[in-house]
This record gives structure tokens, sequence and C-alpha cells, in this order.
């Protein structure tokens, strides 16, 4: 199996406001452990010679096992307290891709994804509707409330009350400034690999943004804007402030800059982050993988969960601006 | 308000398997007065001054409005004898863009994704959600079966029964060849226009495949796939098999080929429906605008309901592939 094209796997746990200066150890080294067995579980396949797609499907569903990130298991909450998640994934050999949305009780939306991309000859299902389909395709399904966690119900009220009290305080002095919502936190997983064929793969999974109401689906599940995979070209995952992702179709952006404009793949993501979706905006980040297995992770906010292995197979995990 | 530059306005009521052989001139008239009745809809407003975005909305709003084209009115059934809608808009000079998927009830959903785009902080909203943002917004609701017809009743039926058919045939003979399902039609709204001022608009509006299942959501509500607009580039909509439209990100796809290889507007229209579309096995249509005013329209279906008013303010309306 094994021939000279070199492999590789890069992850994403969320871009967001971590600084090195309010991490503990112990936040810091958990969170360091959890990108690592991530790794481990897809980059362990592609060196046994499998393809890119089961490396990035294990990948993230280690993460969306991982309670620590808001994908699967340790979703954000949406405004009605419930747990609604988002899933694409994309092959770069077939350019075929698969995505669910705004689904409830699929213990693992990749995979969901996945059996779209495989199994039917849709792209994009979602809510009952998909959920009915994993079920066809028995996919494992869980209550609701296997993806709450405290940490994430406790962000929850935190937003809620701020909001309540803006619009108390818009109440009595209608024309008062208030500051926009804030995420506390703009998580995403996502994972690009590249096999010993050359094929390229890149998901994305996501419970989206805190307090999020109005069935709003964000750029995770949507092909071009949070996941974007073409062989010869690049794989890409997104991570951020999903609006601005969209409006940039960022993910698909950086393929056509790399593709016909002749932009590294690190020059292609800086334009799209800096120039565009930061220009319109919004913050959050990239993850990707080229044709010739180099990676590159960029990002306008303080951190992002990231980790990767290269050409020389060693697990390097990062979290803040510079490590 | 009026200065030199010209204006525009493309529309589009979906591609498919029309011949001017199978075509009555009764069906042929009424088809061409509805493409007729948008294209005044929206010109008289570029006309007199209004933003691309108005002309857009106001076209696609007249379309969803008329039983004949598969959007707002007169939309396709799904597998449970529903009409579930999906639309879009994009304005080209704040890249902003709203979308609504999966609505059951709200009269033009292109009204909704306009909403969404100006008045919410999100991009995509959708099912019950979206329905609730829409009535905050004091739009018009109804019920759900105001948009259905007996044509696409009958058409469902015919769909069921032909894959009712195929099952046995399949319970009989497991290894039998059975063809895969032949949407009649592929229906989808849309229009691009340029204003005065330069501005580019895109808008599409769906009820989506005949006989859906699974709340799939095609490439209408997806920015890049079905709808992209920006200033100095180009307004697209596209519509056909949504699936392939996605995989090819065919809006953005046009855009980026344009921007970064220097493609003409009607070179980047046959590249990506004859060798992107086309190739994966898809098939359908694309209008657009590029930012000097020029139109293009192509597909690889035999038809596409189509209509345009170009730099002499001239109505036209075409249907088959050469007329």
């Amino acid at each position: 199996m094994k021939t000279s094209r070199p492999i590789a796997l890069v992850i994403h746990g969320g871009a967001g406001l971590m600084r090195r200066s309010t991490f503990s150890k112990d936040k810091e080294k958990i969170h360091r452990d959890g990108l690592t067995e991530a790794l481990r579980a897809g980059y362990s396949l592609l060196e046994e010679g499998y393809p890119a797609l089961d490396a990035v499907e294990a990948a993230i569903r280690t993460l969306e096992d991982n309670p620590l990130f808001n994908a699967g298991k340790g979703a954000v909450f949406t405004h009605d307290r419930k747990n609604e998640l988002d899933a694409s994934i994309m092959d770069g050999r077939s350019l075929k891709a698969g995505a669910v949305g705004s689904v409830t009780i699929i213990k693992n939306p990749i995979t969901a994804a996945r059996l779209v991309m495989e199994q039917s000859p849709h792209v994009f299902l979602t809510g009952k509707g998909a959920e009915t389909f994993a079920k066809k395709m028995k996919l494992p399904l869980v209550k609701n409330s296997y993806f709450a966690t405290q940490v994430q119900l406790d962000d929850l009220k935190k937003v809620q009350a701020r909001e309540k009290a803006i619009e108390e305080k818009l109440k009595r002095h209608p024309n008062a400034k208030a500051s926009p919502h804030q995420p506390t936190k703009l998580g995403t997983v996502g994972a690009v690999a590249i096999d010993y064929l050359g094929n390229i793969a890149a998901g994305t999974s996501t419970g989206g943004t805190v307090n999020k109401r109005y069935g709003r689906v964000g750029d995770t599940p949507l092909i071009g804007a949070g996941t974007y995979a073409k062989n010869g070209v690049v794989g890409i995952s997104a991570t951020g402030d999903g609006e601005y992702f969209i409006r940039a179709v960022a993910a698909h952006e950086i393929a056509a800059l790399m593709e016909y404009k002749g932009y590294s793949l690190e020059r292609a993501q800086k334009e799209v982050i800096h120039h565009r979706v930061g220009k319109l905006g919004g913050t959050g980040g990239v993850i990707g993988i080229d044709s010739t297995g180099k990676i590159a992770m960029n990002f306008n906010t303080p951190g992002m969960y990231r980790g990767w292995v290269g050409a020389d197979g060693k697990i390097n995990t990062a979290i803040f601006g510079k490590s």
C-alpha cells in the first residue's frame, strides 16, 4: 500500500477567545489530550493505508464524542435548550459530498453525513427527515439529552441572562447602544486528510452557535462554505462566525484562489480569513492540506484548538496564537 | 437617477425536458406570458431607479405567485404530499445574503430570504424556526394547501406509482436493473439584475424536486451553489439537479473562473454547466449578468424557461434549445 506519497492529517476543535494568560495548565492539558486522541484515531488509519475519508470521519467522531468540543456530545445549546447538530463531509476524489443539518438524536452526525454521501442520491438532509434516513441506515441514535453538558448549559444561561439585560435596557432607553451578541466560543470541529493515493477528504461538525434560534444553519453543513475538498487542489475545514464564511463561500474561495490564481495554501487561507471573512466583520479560522501534503492553519481569533501530523509522522497540538 | 450604466434583468423558470415538438401553442403562450409578467415587474423597478435587489425580489415573487412554475404556488409535492419551499437572495454590493429552507407556510419565500438578510444576523434559517421568524416580521402566511395544484399532485402520483413499480420489480427480481429516478421537471425560478449604480443581485426560489423526502435541501438556498452575486464580477442563479450544483459549488465557481481566470460570463457558464455539473452527471442551467450588464444563459437540458431585458430595453422570452 505504501508509496512515496506523504500522508497527512490536520484537525481543529474550534477558534475562539483562548489566550494562554487565562488558561489553566489542566484545561490546556485536557484539550491537547483530546486533540491528540483524535489525531491518533485518524492518522493510524492513514498509516494502515485506509482512505482519507476514513481518517477524517474517525478524527471527527473522536471529537464529537469528546464533551470538551462543540460537536456531538458537549454541543452548545439552542435558545430552546436543545442540541441541534450540523455536519458535512466531502470526498476530493469523486467530488461527492454529504451533509446533515439540525439533527438532534444522531450520535455521530459526521457518520450520518458520510452515509448521505454514500447511500443516498442526496447531498443535504435536514431535521427529522435526516433522522428518519439515519434510522433506516441503522445509525446509533441517542436521546437529545445525551449531548447535554453542564458547562454548555451554564454558558447558555449566561448568554440568555445577558440578552435579557440588554432587552430590559432597551425597554428603558430605546436609543441605548446595545453591544452585539458576543458568542463566547466559536466552536466547530473539523478534519482534513490526504492518503497514500493522494486522495483528499475534508469534514466539519458542530453544535452551531450558543442560543441559536429560528432553525439557524451555519456554514458547517454547507459544501463550499465550511467544507470543501478537491483532489489535486486542496481540502479545507472552517470554523467561526458561520454567516461570514457562507457569504465568503470561504472553503471554495480558498480552493479557487489556489487553482485559478496559483496561490499557495498558506496565502489563500490568509487572504480569505483576513481579507474576505475578516473584512466582512467575521472571525474564525481554517485548516487545510494541499495536494502535496502541505498543511496550513490560519485564524483571526486569539486562538484555535488544532493539531496535525505531517510528513515526519509526529503528533503536534496547539491552542494559542503562537503555539 | 439615470446614468450611462446599463440596467439589465434575466430570469429563469426552470430547466427541463421542454421540447418544441411536444409543446402546444397554448402551453407555450402561458409560459411566455408568465415570464413576461415577471420581467415587467422587475424591469420597471430598475427603470425607475430602484436597486437590483428590489427587481430580483419582484420578478421572483411574480414567478412564485404563478402556479405554472415550481416555486411558491405550484410547487412540486414532497413524498409526504406537502409543499416545502427553499429560497435565497444575495446582494453583490455588500455580499450580504439570506436564505430559507424547508418552509411550508410563507407565501413568498424570496421575501422571507430577503428579510433574513436584512433583519437578522443570520444567513440561513430553516423549517419552523424560519416560519417563526417570518411571523415576527409580519410576512403574509398561508396554509400549506395554498401552494398545491392538481398538475403537481398528478405528477407526484405518477412518480410514486413508478417508484412502487420499481420496488415491486426489485422484490421479484432482486438483481434487475432499475432505471434511476427521473425527475419530470427540474423546476426552480430565479432572477439576476444589475441596476443603474452597477449593483448586482441574484435570487432563486423553488419547491425542490418532486417526491423529495428526508428533509432534502437542494442548491437553491445555498449561497455559492444556487445563488451568488458579487459587484464587479457577476450575479448567478442556477436551476437543475441540485445535488450536482452543490458539489460543483456552481454559482461561485462561475464567479471564480471570471474573477481569477479572466473567463467571460458565457465561457464560465459553459465550463461549469457542461464540464463540471455535466461531467458529474447533472443537468440544469444557469443565468447571469456580468459587471458590464452582459447577459448569458446556458443549460444542458433540452429547454429552460427564460427571459431577459438587456441594453435595448426589449423583453425577450425563450423556452426551447434555440429560441
